[in-house]
């Protein structure tokens, strides 16, 4: 398996099964794994989406959505979201949210700061700040697909592309036709199967980290694309803020698996071939989306 | 593209996007069909799963999975699940339901006619009984792709062996880590990114074809794959009964779409280039599992 980009690229070894000597699960290399195999949130980069139910902590990718991560955070200090709703829960998709009164210029919430349109950044040119390991297994969707601090990415060596995949969990930035047309006053999240054939069509912005289920169990919206048709069923927004906005004491400690170690390596290989005494036949391949990109609390020791 | 096997094998055409003259997105192909890409549920293969909240109709695959079909079929005949409840909801992963006292000798349901244990039916032989209408794309996790009557399954022309696949609302059969300690008694349902990593080691007995949503938006169990630490928690099964047992005029009247016609062919190739001005680069390629097997109530006319 060969990796074509040589900048900051890896690939992860798609091992033989039959010749490892002993191995292992993924609960085996998560208790095997070592502090330097973790990252801490960039609390810079953090969002915290408090519902009634609890809180979505969202990890946007400034990396790859460098404008729009910005523009979300300005949205975010002038408390844009605060009080808004989410409006649309389309089953086996996505969860939408944003300004009910969007449609209406006379009740619309204002954008004061942030800007209103942005220019796409639906995909990046590869380089060496987007550093890649690539997974070997085979995609229908992208030439190459693998990881990048933390994210699932696609990349072409021919167009020098690479973008954020729409994995479960994923967030992007809704837009109207106009490729200019979303800011990031209206996100969604991946609740289904993933929708891969929207990556490079929409900004993808970052990944939910924590808090999912509180978007995913939500009763699905029964008008046109999942929106809600009652303004009563709309699940209203507390507020959106940022975690270096938080104070330290409330804010989630949580720190993810870094996707660029040997510890990372052996996670996939340990899902591509499963060896719980469950598993009968090993599937010998794992497919972007099924890798999990484990999030975990920060031992009250390591704070 | 090469159909290897001849039998019942037929393969969708990988259109080129840029030849066609007019493209159809997947609404133009539905408003398009005709009566006969459409067949009614099969009353004798189709089973209501009564809740609170409504009626989740699942079809039952009697060619992939027979004798697991059978059994299961035997269950409802005997009320075995009136009365016991949804047990676990995981995350993007899986709902299930089965007896909450099943582990308890002195209190579990006690199945009277039907079996307890079952030869497992994890894949079946290709045969001129299982029609495959093959999907070009490629797949990582099985040689080919496709589907057979209404449902999406994998091959592989070296084994000789098939097995339905572990697509977003596709019904297993619980079993313990014994092949043969499934019997139908627990069952589950895919609810979020495919698990195919499952195929060939479980059975698979069918899809939901209306209704997931009522699985798809409960609250995720917080015990260890996510089952519910509190029995308050479950969601109680009201009844579950075969179609053909209820009088016609309680039935859903379901239809679903043929997945061997030229209708069905352009509804896929709809969903791999698709061509609503939203869209700004076709991805060229559809994942088996975001492949629509649409269903919709049968028009009162052709009743």
């Amino acid at each position: 398996m060969v990796c074509a980009i040589a900048l900051a690229c890896v690939t992860l070894v798609h091992a033989d099964a039959t010749k490892q000597a002993k191995p292992l699960t993924m609960s085996d290399v998560l208790a095997a794994s070592k502090a330097s195999d973790w990252r801490a949130l960039d609390a810079d980069n953090t969002l915290y989406l408090e519902l009634a139910g609890g809180r979505v902590v969202i990890e946007l990718s400034a990396a790859y959505a460098p404008k729009h991560a910005e523009n979300i955070k300005a949205l975010v200090r002038e408390k844009y979201f605060d009080g808004l709703a989410i409006l649309r829960v389309q089953d086996n998709y996505v969860v939408q949210w944003g300004d009910p009164e969007s449609d209406d210029k006379t009740k619309q919430r204002v954008i004061k700061n942030a800007q209103r349109t942005l220019a796409p950044e639906f995909t990046r040119k590869i380089s060496a700040d987007l550093p890649f390991t690539r997974l070997p297994d085979v995609d229908g969707y992208a030439p190459q697909v693998g990881f990048s601090n933390g994210f699932p990415v696609g990349r072409d060596p021919k167009t020098g592309d690479t973008w954020l995949a729409h994995c479960y969990g994923m967030v992007g930035v809704g837009r109207d036709n106009a490729v200019d047309s979303g800011s990031g006053a209206e996100l969604y999240v991946v609740i289904g199967n993933a929708p891969r054939h929207l990556d490079r069509n929409i900004a993808v912005v970052g990944r939910v980290v924590q808090g999912i289920e509180l978007l995913s169990s939500l009763p699905r919206g029964t008008g046109a694309l999942g929106f809600y048709e009652k303004p009563e069923q709309r699940i209203a927004i507390k507020s959106v803020r940022l975690a270096a906005d938080v104070p330290a004491a409330e804010r989630s400690q949580l720190e993810v698996i870094r996707t660029d170690t040997p510890t990372f390596a052996a996670l996939v290989e340990s899902r591509r071939n499963r060896h719980d005494e469950w598993y009968k036949v090993p599937a010998g391949n794992v497919e972007l989306c099924n890798v999990p990109i484990v999030v975990r609390p920060i031992a009250a020791s390591a704070k």
